[in-house]
């Protein structure tokens, strides 16, 4: 199984601490050695980083550990082939623009007898369902909502009823991001955790790393990550239920959005 | 002004050498220091590098000097901001799909009253001149050809004439891949080499780098070079004519296309 790792913060943050415990189930805790990818946004640009490397072996994975690129939204996937060939192509995150924004999006699951009927303006280049998913999602949102992005409020219960369709073919744990927000939909396993003042210290669970947040945060900040599986083994994760699409914004879930 | 360079190939080919002396001209031998950003085609897949610091102080750029990636087809620019401020979503090469391919465009110049009517295709994220010719250029590729992707002897005539079209509002320096061809169009100043059997060395005008090509190639390799202004002082670079297309296919320029 493949596996997600999303951030949102109210302030832009590095993601070098999740990361690098994230990608160590990319070949060497976990069996997901067919790629991995990270995508964060700065204001309306994407800095997109894909590799069809194990993330453990990669120079890239390395780059980005060592390197504190600051997001107030980020999506990261590890792979593991179930459908598509190991190639650039097929590695998740997946971007796409609309409305004028980027979009990008990352897969954890396997869709059976998903087909949905394309008409051209978002096409899959790999072949993967999970791409074949995103442009789906995209060309039905500009569907409902025309050429005029569409508030919160409207686009969140379109996303839970088209997340809900797509995952009567399967498993569809998803993360979808425009910069300004950021969804998660959970068919199988999905966690979260707030981190706000005051800010501990935690440990990983999968490296020997801890981070005292206290030392590198304001008392403003707010940060929202979201994993397939909790990353750190000394804090309180909030597992998502089986059918639930989440809404964070300014690293908090929006409450009955 | 900005700078462009460009690579097409018939096997996969490192470009390190080639942008390690563009990379200077950004902020050190050259005043281009608001930005640059480089997109490789591995396959179908992509992976795209921007940074809004200058190239010789990015840590990015340095990851791309030292690990060679392989690619057929290769864009990079480096950024003297003319319009739009300097921000992660105005760095070129900008990236969309379109036919289930991804296509890679940069621009060097200046388009003066340019305000083409977009259908909502493709819209700029950013606020630069260059996002917008390159989201027109794509809609006008799907308007003529619909959504299926024409031969090349019917799209190189058809941008010919969109790029002229454009040119008209000021300098139009462009590179466009998708990943099979890559098209280059000259409004003022564009060079080109290609290099193949027998392979010789050569000397970096920029920085003091040398290369032995015969010993890094096979016989059979070709590598057709395409850059702002010629990168070597030992090697004879082709310029472009005013107002010129060319379509450069497995390393060489194809004739009367």
């Amino acid at each position: 199984m493949c596996q997600l790792l999303g951030m949102n913060c109210n302030v832009p943050t590095d993601i070098v601490f999740s990361f690098t415990g994230f990608a160590t189930r990319g070949g060497r805790t976990g069996d997901h050695a067919d790629g991995w990818g990270i995508a964060f946004f700065e204001g309306a640009g994407v800095r997109h980083f894909v590799d069809y490397e194990a993330a453990v072996a990669s120079p890239v994975a390395e780059l980005i550990k060592r390197y504190p690129i600051k997001s107030r939204n980020v999506i990261a996937h590890i792979r593991k082939a179930t459908q598509g060939r190991i190639a650039l192509e097929n590695c998740h995150p997946f971007q796409r623009e609309l409305w004028g924004r980027y979009w990008v999006f990352a897969h954890n699951g396997d869709l059976k007898g998903f087909a949905p009927e394309l008409n051209g303006a978002f096409r899959p280049v790999g072949s993967t369902d999970s791409e074949l998913a995103f442009c789906y999602l995209l060309q039905e949102m500009r569907r409902r909502f025309g050429d005029v992005p569409p508030p919160l409020a409207a686009l969140t219960p379109a996303l839970r009823e088209l997340c809900a369709d797509i995952a009567r073919h399967g498993t569809f744990n998803m993360m979808l991001s425009d910069g300004s927000a950021l969804f998660a939909h959970c068919s199988t396993q999905l966690h979260y955790i707030v981190r706000q003042h005051p800010f501990k210290t935690a440990k990983l669970a999968d490296e020997d790393m801890k981070v005292d947040f206290s030392t590198v945060t304001t008392p403003q900040d707010r940060v929202a990550v979201i994993v397939t599986a909790p990353l750190t083994d000394d804090e309180t994760w909030t597992a998502f239920e089986a059918g639930e699409l989440k809404v964070f914004v300014d690293g908090s879930p929006l409450l009955g959005a």
